[in-house]
């Protein structure tokens, strides 16, 4: 059912409610966690959730990853232990919330999107992460499991990387890298669909054209839509100095930003481009009209007259001289090819032909 | 009368003077008063105004809901008791004023629209609530008896309920977010409603779809001009501190802004969605016109020849020596026949056939 | 002469020199004078300027209204005896100004546009009016006499009035409020008429509607150089402090301000729905141009195939079979309604018919 | 050559070099000197540029007006005894430039451009203005000799004139007064050439509208040009406050901002205005298009069915009972007619005729 | 393979990895050291990058220019001696960013693009240059060798030349003013192209004039990318003190931004001129389909009427009086020659001939 994914589903229910909105995609939660500092790097997954609670007071960084939201008391009891804000918890799990950042008293709370392509339909799907960053520990929860932090997990397990000599933050950092790198994928895959639109309603304009630009203008409105507000959340993180994020970290993030405002640019691009195939395509099926108008109006010219001149002697008048001449029918041949020979002069010249 | 319910009706007169401009709906005013704190609630039902007067210094969170506008003696009675502002009384009263805060010295006053869906017509209509903030008070103003804050209430008899232990700032903040709850199931009605016309647009664009464009836009329209100014008057209440609202309770505020600027953007979405619709209607109409021009193309294309060779043998000249051939009428249906396949040939190399 | 009311007949004279721009109205300039506190008021009809002077030092609020701006030397002595600087002076007279607030060190200046329609031709006709506000007195100058003020005039003499016990800056807010209060009308008056002008496109376009939509654009184009610029003159009374209004009446200064937003409003929507309705007329005249294209299509698809056969058995040859057939002739009326019942389906499936 | 008055000519030069940028106007650099106070006024044409350097260190005002600028000599000496920097003097001579305002140390810069119509072609022409005000002395740099300043000198000139008490930060309002004035009657022109236009295309939309409205758009873009970016300088002039100006002379320079202003509406208007001519012409043309359509529909509606019916009984087939029946030729006669009359009375009820 | 110069071939390393994303232009990293003050200067081509090193702690101003930038390795090594931040690196080899400054504790960072026409396809060709600011030196990035910077070369090995006696952050704003003056050669040469299709465009509209407008449109897409980021770049050098540039230096970098400022302007008028061109093409498509069907309309508005005559007088009824008559025929091309001046007037009076 449509209207079950949406949110009016939570309307009316006191606030800090949690209920998922949302697609339940995973069978159970996965909730696995990365604790490390420069020596030593622990990996676990979770049975009970009281056995990540091990890890919060600990000098080392802990990552606590969650894969499904689906299971309300499982978020919940993560949510007391670390004693997260009930509209908090109620924001990871509404997953159709615009990204946004929010500073509490002891962490820090950004939500994102998580884009990819589905190559059969070339539609931009698109999966809600939050994070959640405190003194040496950050939370992530995920919809269901995905691949967008494997490469960073990798980099993580060798023990000469350059992020175990880091804090909290700049693991904070890198997770939010991982989903913006993947926006490139998005955006590109995009323009070259773009790309080969542009040349077909260049040469042959149809109706499926038309539905496709509106397809695409779609898949990028969904893309900004993720994009927009994430610049926004990224800049606050860059702008409001907090004392969960180093100095030395802010530039990293100023670098996301960067990132993030050149998708936004290309993003604005495509959509011009859009625009200007709509205008290809329009006066495209404009132009055909008129080829359409110029072969009749050539073929009227040609035979209206001609016609009209075999109607004249076709008529049965008693007294009709030419009819009786020797040469008068090829008289009237003649006068005919002079006739299209003229039409076909005129029409010359006013390039029709 | 329709002029009768706007605001002209108003002009000229003195400010302060209470006039009420909209539509009379009750038939009563009914002020009805819930007096709660943790641990005890009461519900009256005020037959006369004076009853309601005791609340007002009391400990407990007094709420005075007001059903109905049109008692003009009323409503003053209760604004002279709450020592409000004329002007305050004028705003409540004249319903087609725009969502806005202000605040007075004891006081915060916040007018907002409560919009729903007329499903026959697929109109939005929007009634004016009026909410007035005091030291443990709150006065809510409806145009009529209304279900919207019938949730709440049962949330707020069970004697357990979360809100019984807090203040009216954040009663207050409840019956705002009850308002905007209701916008999520107008924006989503409409989002179908355009969702199903683009279908329709795309395989049989006519005349009434154009109409029906025309329509969802003023719609549109009404929710824009109820969403937009409520958007800056909560970012006012979050903004400015007031002692009125505790600092717990701005959070929330935060959350119902965010609500706000989700459905701000969605009713951007759909106005995008509305142009582009115009688009696809255009278009449609320009195909639909080359369509026919072509048909027309086709068949003079055909014809036209053929009609001219039959002229032309049509003629009563003497000498002819074609008509005289024996089978020069069989052969004149082989030039015909020739001069179709050559045409045929021509219309389906210009993919027209 | 057209030109001669426009600004460029001042271009190149000395600034400060008092020249009127704009029509000649009134014979004589009429200056009154209300001079009133809680007690007392007196009305007076000055003979010559210098009776006026009395009542500048007084302790009572004094309304000097000046009626018509062509008498240069009345409005430089007024000028003169109430120390108005020469740039605000050349301002009055300048009607072709747009509205603006001007603060100076004992005075507040203030111009603004009274709107009213020309219900001939449906078109806004302004004229500027201009207040001056100082210690107990306020100066108001209009290009001719109106009734605008009268209501005001009234409350003001019943001796219980509320207005009699305020100060200047309240009668001040007063006026403002009566000319921005008309503009109400202003805006309703387009509205109907742009709504009858929606009915009449969507079922008769025509040229004169594309006439009357330009014309009701302009009237919208006048409106809005009225209404957007005082909307920021307002703004900075509300804004900037000054002596010279007290902070009550700033309130109702506040007021103002909203009408004039919600105004400004109205008119960005009736600019909207006049962009709607110039759709409507351009896609109304596609359509028409559709409909004509259909019915010459099928007429031409249904006699073109017929006229060819008769062609056919119009032609000459001495051997043709099938005209010495006995039922040729209901043969090919025969072939010809079969011709024609399929040119008729083939139609209807392409829903022409 | 094109190109030889194009920026690119200084590309690659060191900063500071002066090159003159534009067309060469006059034969010789003319420098004349007017030197005034209350009481004395003296006007030298320079012979050399040393004479002019006498009136700098005097008490009384001195103002230099350089007329030409090809002779970079002239210019760089002039430059060197009043101490401008470089770079202003480049842009000075580089008559390209947009209007902007700088404040150096010991004076203020500002370039304007001076605006008129070449009537010939409906043209807008821009000369550059450079002023510079210094402590008791203001230099004016003028492309060519121009009438624009002359009304001033004729001010100056008499003994009474206000402009003789006052220093030199007035008269540099002045010399901008001066050149905004002119400005007046450019809008003034265009607008009548845009109203004359708006009048035909209603009546007759041909192809020389459509590069009429070009050629005007171009003339407004060169007007905005013009003055957008001296709304911005002149802004500046008036918010930042300097000591070469006196707080009397801000309000004068407030009101040359009021008129930019109003000047930049205007053109805005213009533009809108234009906008709507263009969507004019293109429904102008459009109908034509459906005129042209439903006189073709209207022939072919009337006379193929009558043709065809002619042609029937121009058939050969030996027995055709109609043809020798006596009144079978005015009996097709009056079928013809009623065909006639059913076709018409079919097109007027589409209110085609 | 189009994808290897995408960002995305970036995603998912880790940050500060040094990767070299864009075209791989020349063979070998060529870098070149020109060390001066005002009385010497040495120009070295570097074997080793050691060698350069030697330059960075004296008095002198080193100007260290990196042609190429596939070498990995010797970036790097530059990097590590003058303690750049790793993602300053990335982002010199990263040749797809935008134009940005950024200041770090003991230099200044900026990228800009070099932009230049390809007169063949008439596009922008773009490249990346990456400039840093220390004490004393200055590093710049190009991605191969080009000849943007030789006049600044020729102009410093001039021993009385400016330069030599400023600091590095003069040679800083030299060397950006070098590559900003290039934009000027850049638009100037699309605004001419631009002109010449509007000249076509107003004469001939074809389909090949669509796809120019596409191109165009494409270029001034690219150029905008490259300026308006740069334009917020060097507003941000102006704004922001640094130690690096010395107060002097500032007022030649606000002339720099001016002539950014004056780019940007020109690229803004030019797609306005470009929609222009657009507007252009569209309505000569429809003008010329306008007079396809006026031609059209006019032979059939003369053709047919005449061909229904001659088709009454082809029937061949026993009784037809007019056949008999002697001057019946000539008195049918009579009423045709009536018919068909009747048609020219008509035609006439609607100015179609």
């Amino acid at each position: 059912m449509k209207s079950s994914n949406t949110i009016s589903k939570k309307a009316g229910l006191p606030p800090g409610t949690l209920v998922h909105i949302g697609r339940h995609i995973t069978d159970k939660i996965k909730v696995s966690i990365i604790d490390y500092d420069a020596a030593n790097l622990s990996e676990t997954v979770c049975k009970s959730t009281e056995e990540c609670f091990l890890f919060k007071e600990t000098d080392t960084v802990s990552w606590i990853n969650v894969d499904g939201l689906h299971d309300n008391e499982t978020i919940a009891s993560i949510g007391n232990h670390f004693e997260l804000h009930p509209l908090l918890l109620e924001e990871v799990l509404n997953t159709l919330h615009r990204p946004k950042v929010e500073e509490f008293d002891n962490y820090l709370f950004l939500t994102l999107k998580l884009l990819a392509i589905n190559k059969d339909s070339n539609s931009v799907v698109s999966e809600q992460i939050s994070l959640v960053l405190g003194r040496g520990w950050v939370i992530s929860f995920q919809e269901h499991e995905s691949a967008v932090f494997n490469t960073l997990l990798q980099r993580l397990r060798e023990i000469k990387s350059n992020i175990r000599k880091k804090g909290a933050d700049y693991l904070f950092y890198l997770l939010i890298d991982s989903v913006v790198d993947d926006y490139f994928f998005v955006t590109e895959h995009i323009s070259e669909v773009i790309e080969d639109l542009e040349e077909k309603v260049l040469h042959t304009p149809d109706n499926k054209s038309l539905q496709e630009i509106q397809h695409l203008k779609k898949q990028l409105i969904n893309l900004r839509k993720a994009v927009t507000p994430l610049r926004e959340a990224v800049a606050t993180l860059d702008r409001d100095a907090t004392i969960l994020i180093e100095e030395g970290t802010t530039r990293y993030l100023r670098d996301v930003y960067e990132h993030i405002i050149h998708i936004n640019e290309s993003i604005d691009l495509l959509f011009d481009t859009l625009a200007s195939i709509m205008d290809l395509y329009l006066s495209g099926v404009s132009n055909k009209t008129n080829q359409v108008m110029k072969v009749l109006t050539i073929i009227a010219t040609i035979f209206m007259p001609m016609t009209f001149i075999a109607g004249i002697y076709g008529m049965n008048f008693d007294y009709m001289p030419e009819l009786h001449w020797k040469y008068g029918y090829f008289g009237v041949w003649g006068i005919m090819i002079i006739a299209f020979a003229i039409m076909v002069i005129y029409l010359k010249r006013k390039r029709w032909l």
